[in-house]
């Protein structure tokens, strides 16, 4: 079948015509439901008389801006390979593929029914306890499995070359995350208040050179398999179970990109409890879910490394027990520097780029949004020349509470 | 035609079949001579009436230790692709290719009839005028032009998809570099007199820490497309000429690699002279040489960044050029404390492993080959040590001349 973009109206014909999708649904009506808010694609929840599942379809150009943005299809063949990667080391927070159409550029997959994506959960001031313990467990478990301290070379490199050329999507970060943000450029968000903040920051050279540098770590660090976007946005949530969802930036980049991405949204999302609650509670609470995710990580992480005792990296004879322990260490020290880093380009790139997110940008009084904005680019500014100078989370919390 | 080991005899054979090579040698009797003394391969100098051309050819073992130690004969479709990469951007200082064929894992190349090993030429105490600025313009063209300082994401990634899978190789160096020579392993060199500062060498933690930093960017860092294998025996030079060859170790790794490998052999060479002559004249030259070759790449190299006004990492308006400038010399200090720790690493396991250098294995009288060892070993490992606080050349020098 040639590519044609799927609609409410055609999506029946097509599932009669796929006998994986026609067992899956069963005979008879289907009710269809158009969700994709995300910037890509199309979402489709196809409901049939055994059970529903969602349809996703890639749309060459980029949807939240328009036609006038081509963006490769490549990128379908990207998501389903990383969610078939991803859910085969953490089938438990992952969603099942059925079925993937590559020139359709469609995946079919598992029905989150009664999950809600994490960012509108926190913007209604859901708790989520196992939230920090299950982004935490899904990328130790991603991370680990697909980097030079668990695949032999050979390995990692053949991995590495299904994932290399997710061209389209990389770039689209390079230039939305690293670049455009920090200067003058059309793409960006136009503020009302918040201009002169904005060209202060876009003057400061210490910080600027430091977005450099992650920029060029992301081009060129190729630790491991990360999912390239996971933000709030990207995760499905309900009290007791978490799903990463949305792996279409999957490439192989550096340790800290991902957990970069999960501790800005995470900040972000206390700056705005913060601005608009008046009681403080659910804005601590997310700072303590962001402690917990670091700990927790890193207790994982540092359990993985200690249990594999031959690697690509590490032979047994290279080391005594005590050595290995605090390189270790260090490594672990590393990957939280990256990570602040990147937690701060993540935020800086939401306030002042083309992408927002609704926790701050859907603050709908002018002088709350205002305040908002301006504490979540101070503070990500702050991450960001400060990063490499990190030794612990408690020097993280310390910058996030205005310490520094 | 299937693969099979070409000697002197069958040779004539293969050229009578090989219009190419007819044409270039033209027709006649052939003299052959074998002359590969490298660790690998088979090379032959087969002259004809014409001319001379070189043919080389892998064999399925690691060569200087025999057929027990099996090796990938597809390093020779990365030897070629290398050269042919390497000759296009720098066709001055690497050899012409005139024939490869895949089957046979062979390559015929330019002959270079007036040009020695370097390695050789350097232990006879020859002067080569050139040598610095020259393959400080080899390292300047080829890493700049394939970095993200020149190419688009996208054809990096495409370069890289080439040059990833040369497994064997990589292994061969993640081993014997990195890895083997810091610990009691039956590959390591067996000393007469070095084994108490091998051992005390081998239990130093903050060095062997480092030397996995080190293995884990050699791994992981995928700057440019480097060599792999950058000593003083890949690189053939008369008084006005250099030519780099034998670059079967070609892969995307960190822009210090061949600088430091380049490097480590130098002060190799330095160390022997040191030790050998009564003049101290050649050893003086060596060390000068090491300068002057870290000052003209780090000049050309500056250049290249300078005169790119666009790359995938710097798009023109994001910063000022003084900023620009700032950021380009912390790019250099980088390369530079990297390149200073890869030259520990080479040199280090020049005197433990299993691959000697000449220059130190050939001192014919043990009590001074004894002080060669020792000396390169203990600078080696103050290299590795400080590699990452160095902030210029002057700090390298001093570390070399004893002052740390």
């Amino acid at each position: 079948m040639s590519y044609f973009t799927l609609t409410k109206e055609t999506i029946p014909s097509y599932v009669l015509k796929t006998p994986v999708l026609q067992e899956l649904l069963g005979e008879g009506k289907l009710d269809i439901q158009e969700v994709g808010d995300g910037n890509l694609n199309f979402v489709f929840i196809v409901r049939g008389p055994n059970q529903a599942v969602i349809i996703k379809q890639a749309v060459p150009y980029l949807r939240c801006v328009g036609e006038s943005w081509p963006l490769s299809l490549d990128r379908m063949d990207f998501e389903t390979k990383a969610l078939v990667a991803f859910h085969q080391l953490v089938p438990k927070h992952v969603p099942k593929v059925y079925h993937q159409d590559a020139n359709m550029r469609l995946v079919a997959m598992q029905y989150l029914g009664n999950h809600l994506i994490l960012r509108k959960g926190m913007i209604g001031s859901t708790i989520y306890p196992h939230i920090a313990k299950h982004i935490a467990a899904f990328l130790a478990e991603t991370l680990f499995k697909t980097s030079s301290f668990y695949l032999s070379s050979r390995e990692k490199r053949e991995l590495e070359q299904k994932f290399n050329t997710n061209h389209d999507l990389c770039k689209l970060t390079e230039d939305l995350i690293f670049t455009f943000p920090y200067f003058e450029q059309e793409s960006n968000h136009k503020f009302q208040k918040m201009e002169q903040v904005a060209k202060v920051v876009r003057k400061d050279r210490a910080f600027k050179e430091k977005v450099l540098d992650l920029k060029y770590l992301f081009m060129n660090q190729k630790d491991a398999l990360v999912h390239g976007d996971l933000h709030t946005g990207s995760i499905m949530v309900n009290k007791n179970e978490t799903f990463v969802i949305d792996p279409e930036f999957a490439f192989f980049g550096p340790f800290g990109f991902d957990i970069g991405a999960f501790m800005g949204n995470l900040l972000l999302s206390s700056i705005s409890h913060q601005v608009l609650d008046e009681k403080k509670e659910y804005s601590e609470w997310v700072l303590e879910a962001f402690q917990e995710f670091w700990v927790t990580f890193e207790k994982l992480f540092l359990e993985k490394l200690s249990s594999q005792k031959q690697s690509a990296l590490i032979t047994p004879s290279f080391f005594d027990a005590k050595s290995l322990q605090s390189y270790f260490r260090s490594t672990l020290r590393k990957i939280l520097q990256q990570s602040i880093g990147f937690a701060g380009c993540k935020m800086a790139r939401r306030i002042l780029g083309l992408a927002g997110v609704a926790d701050i940008r859907g603050i709908a009084d002018e002088h709350l949004r205002f305040k908002a904005e301006e504490r979540s680019l101070l503070l990500a500014v702050q991450l960001v020349k400060h990063h490499d100078t990190i030794s612990s989370l408690n020097d993280v919390l310390e910058i996030t509470r205005g310490g520094k």
